[in-house]
């Protein structure tokens, strides 16, 4: 099958390898028709994990079913299904609660798979015609009649809809409560749909980015510019000096200033002075135990310097990590069917898998207008 | 009246003072019979804080109502009220909530009040006769009928039996959870008592004074020296290597090392290694947003070298600050009455006021045996 | 002053009677600008409760504070307020709770009080010139600068949309999930509109009156028409046989079928049907202890013929009661002046006080477009 | 394999049935060492229920594991296993979320599956050498190296232990918080442990029988006899007329007088009596859709009459249902491995497998001391 391979820091191409199959009775066999790049598979495209050349890339996957192993019960051959990033078991100590993001059973001495991902398991990606999904019945989300038709937005369900709001989520967001967004990349923005779906009152949302800016506001946020490095002063004058209630971070460790410099604990530092005393705040954005290629000494060993005291002093709450897809993906699902949210509208490109090098090319370079990218491996 | 007057670093006496009197009608006026000093006391004692000279101190308060403003309603004279030290209004948008830690009435400008604290308000602090309590109907807990008899365990209403046991409510432990506390002082060992009056499994604190580890055993949890610097491998060893499902800090910013040198740093990047993913770790130990006198460059600005990478790499979630002590006095009260809960086991030192500064003294100093002074005031 | 007085069944008038004033030192002093007549001031208008005649109903109230006592410190005269339907202190052990709904301090022997209604104080309604509010500082919510233009959004806050929240609360209505609501009254339709504001999918509203069930539509809700009893049927067609996710009751004792005949079990019967397994209610009609002029034997004593055992099959959960108004009105009053909620839209009569009779017999009379009236008694 | 079968109402015998065996490729078999009867299983031996004629009782079981399905990752042949009562799939719309008691995989048509039970799918029950269990990866909770000589302990978590706790959870009691519990049965007993293990103030438990008080002081429960039909007034009286804070229902509908005449409704009214406004009730007793052999025209079909308008008034909550036991079996078994838990304090009687058809005739004749049976297949 065709697929598209990480050959190293910024060289990825699409290859044949051998296909995808069944390889234990509870899997199940995904011809994807739609396949995202996400943020971060550009960490691995810059080189900034240790991920493995010759692997596939791909963790936001949606398809059909075409073939399903003997032990598998719920999904049929034709379904059309949505996979989330997470590989997980759905019966070790973390994922009977939920906890799939951190499954004990599918990445031994870990916690937590995913599909193509640096340091999460042997699982190939899918960027790619086919793809082994295990234990198949509980990572399976079922797709309803319009599965085909509305697949961009489905698509949406496999990580960054479900990671947006698992971003509020982690900040408890309640209806009537304003909130600060960091970020205004496809995540951000997913964030921001996700608190406009919470009744949130003050959707604020942080960038430097004209055209991200320009979406969010279409979804209803309120868009702050950061160019002037003035953000936490334009929450503060529009929450009459209190702070918002909630903060989430959605940009992670490769945040930087105007001129490019890396400056890890900037968002967090900004988080903790924009958001209220006893506020909280949901950090979806990727960081790392270690980055040795981190801008400074700290950084390399994934360590950031913290504003803590005045965090501590304010009371505030933070909550972190990757999302549980399965928590939020079937309430999600129900939204898109019914028309009431609207995920691919953050859409920028729909492409075939054979450009997809060009196209991580293009979305590593924050090139305008290339917000998010949907690859088509059956196209 | 007689009180104990801060003058300056490590200089503490007892002074008569203009009595304390009814100022607004809501206030209460209470003649005080218990009162502690807290390791948070130790903080302004030891000249790292803006305390100003002059003031009195005294946060942890207990005694008799003497007389009340024209619009108390509930709280009558000679009502036994044990008084939580944060001061709160009971009507601002945090006060509603519970959170009175972050009253936004009574210290404007700042969230949260308190008797005889730097930074948090004007309010005269209870190491003294008489004691001003404002909101009084808001503000005392009465006491049962063996208030004077039980006086040492009621006493610990006032900060450090809610403040441990918020320490178990920030990393929201359930029954049969296994749980770390670092630092078994005073805080430290009234979140051990929470954590087995809320089941939990195995209860593992950490300290190196081998007289607080023996009363933590006492109280069924199991002792972790860390003499050795290797508290955490003890914990993962005891947790086949997952670490414990939830952590407390009660140790915060002076955190010290052997030799006496202090790494604010410490407690909280242990305690990311000795929780499991998706753990939760409760921060009660004071840490501040700037401290002058602090270890080195970062420390003075309050800024923490934090492992945020690992943090955010097993998903886990911190709560801090200061405890609502509203939250949970009443429940606790009604433990101690039962006999459920003896908090007055940590009590080492009955003393009349005239003694206070040479208490000070020998707490300040770690000298063993001194964990817990009860100053009489009226003795 | 004028007031809208209760003489007995059916018979109310504006009469001249003593001003409202200042009677205790925590009390304000509102002239009354909007108060509406509520569903429930039907159960009293009709007979069926013990309420004394003589005295002033409305616990819907909105106006400006034209004096303070004098240990009210937050608020100011000038400010425009909407006083919550609950009488509350603010200081008892279900006040601190935020349970303000069951306050044990206004009307001793019970838990919670009232203003204008039968069994819960003695406190005057707002259905006049003046009113006097109790713990002021506590019961007052403050109103932004747009607080006169939009007083017909506002006013729904000391009631009905807190209410229809409530039943939503009660619920634990989450992003995504169905709901069904019995009773498209003003608060069903609040329940209607929580519902959407929290992200919900199938948002469906059980009732029999046209003119209702096209407003609730307008809100975005699926509307079932009961005339033919079958609603039931109809939600779970609606829900691929599983039934609702939620359910709300917003009808209360006096249900009825097509006939006018009353059946107290009527719709409570209908949820345990309607809504799936594992599903929750939320119940903020009034049902009654007693009902001596209840249709049968059951009723007159509170009693109801209730499916446990299909409701404890299916493993469901009822939250029931009068809404804690406080925990929900600061966050609806926020999302009305953000333009995010305009529950005014229901309003379909605004009258002077004089012509409250009139109203009160047409509303009674469900006559048709009655849906909700506001009285102006400062006009 | 020996069995013990159902014939009909009061006949069970011990039979030869054909082994059980792996039928799936995600099953695993167990050889039962120990199976509880069960309260509920006399509801089958009383002919209260459809149960089929042939069918092997026995929902409480433990054993060690001595084959398993070839799409079994995680169970070990030679493990020793605890099962829960439900049989459960674990990847459906309930079981996602831990809602096992309501899997929509295992009982097509209805929601949750059982073994040996009445309506809960075809499956067998374990009171027999051999038992087949489905799903064994998600079922099977495994235990530690204890096993053996705990087991008494250990089976109690199949279903009682973690049933009694669940009526706690269904309560949402907290520490600190007085409970009162009607039936000091297995189920109450182990609700009042439960409630002991998480903190409750008082902990009040009502029955008739002698034996069963006398145990449940023995586990600091305090005994209120309601032979005189008074235990409301009793817990008023122990409350200071208020009402505990909360309740659980550990009886069910065959709930009678002292004179064994039934009443379904008598434990539920008690209970709105007996817990204080905002009181939350925890209903795990019994209660049917339909009792043919019901004691009046209401009970035959399920309906019970039930002091609503009292219940509504005073604001409470009710949760009701089967127990997820996957959601708290892992941690109640921790606290029995290190000994904070014994839930086999309550077992009378232990008995090989011939003797079952005597013990049911003595359970289910409430005979002195016979109050938990445990068998020992394997003896």
């Amino acid at each position: 099958m065709k697929a598209l391979v990480y050959n190293g820091p910024h060289d990825v191409s699409v290859k044949t390898v051998p296909d995808a199959k069944i390889e234990r009775p509870t899997d199940v066999l995904v011809r994807i028709t739609s396949t995202n790049i996400c943020g971060s598979d550009l960490h691995m495209y810059d080189g900034r994990t240790d991920m493995e050349s010759g692997r596939v890339l791909g963790h936001e996957n949606l398809g059909t079913v075409i073939e399903i192993g003997n032990a598998v019960d719920r999904v049929k051959v034709g379904d059309w299904v949505c996979l989330p990033f997470n590989v997980s078991c759905g019966f070790c100590k973390n994922c009977e609660r939920g906890l799939t993001s951190a499954c004990l059973t599918v990445n031994p001495g870990t916690a937590g798979g995913a599909y193509g991902y640096a340091g999460m398991g042997p699982y190939s990606g899918g960027q790619a015609e086919l793809l082994r999904v295990p234990y198949g019945d509980f990572n399976c989300l079922r797709l309803p009649s319009d599965a085909e038709e509305k697949q961009n937005d489905y698509v949406m369900l496999s990580d960054i809809f479900p990671t947006g709001y698992h971003a509020t989520e982690l900040a408890q967001l309640k209806p009537g409560e304003s909130v600060v967004i960091y970020g205004a990349g496809p995540v951000g923005l997913m964030a921001a749909m996700s608190a406009s779906l919470k009744g949130a009152s003050k959707i604020m949302i942080v960038d430097r980015l004209a055209d991200r800016l320009a979406l969010a506001e279409k979804m209803g946020a309120i868009a702050i510019d950061d160019s002037d490095g003035n953000a936490v002063e334009q929450v503060l004058e529009l929450t009459k000096g209190e702070g918002a209630d909630k903060g989430c971070e959605c940009v992670g460790y490769q945040a930087h200033d105007p001129s490019g410099e890396e400056h890890p604990n900037m968002t967090m530092n900004d988080l903790v002075r924009a958001v209220r005393p006893t506020g909280i705040l949901g950090v979806v954005g990727v960081f790392v135990p270690e980055d040795p290629k981190g801008p400074d000494k700290l950084s390399k060993k994934g360590v950031m310097a913290f504003d803590f005291g005045l965090f501590w002093n304010k009371g505030q709450t933070i909550g972190s990590g990757q999302a549980n897809v399965k928590l939020y993906n079937r309430h999600l699902r129900d939204l898109i069917h019914l028309g009431k949210a609207k995920p691919s509208i953050i859409v920028s490109h729909e492409l075939p898998l054979a450009k997809a090098p060009a196209a991580y090319k293009h979305f590593d370079a924050r090139d305008k207008g290339w917000t998010k990218i949907v690859l088509k491996p059956a196209a």
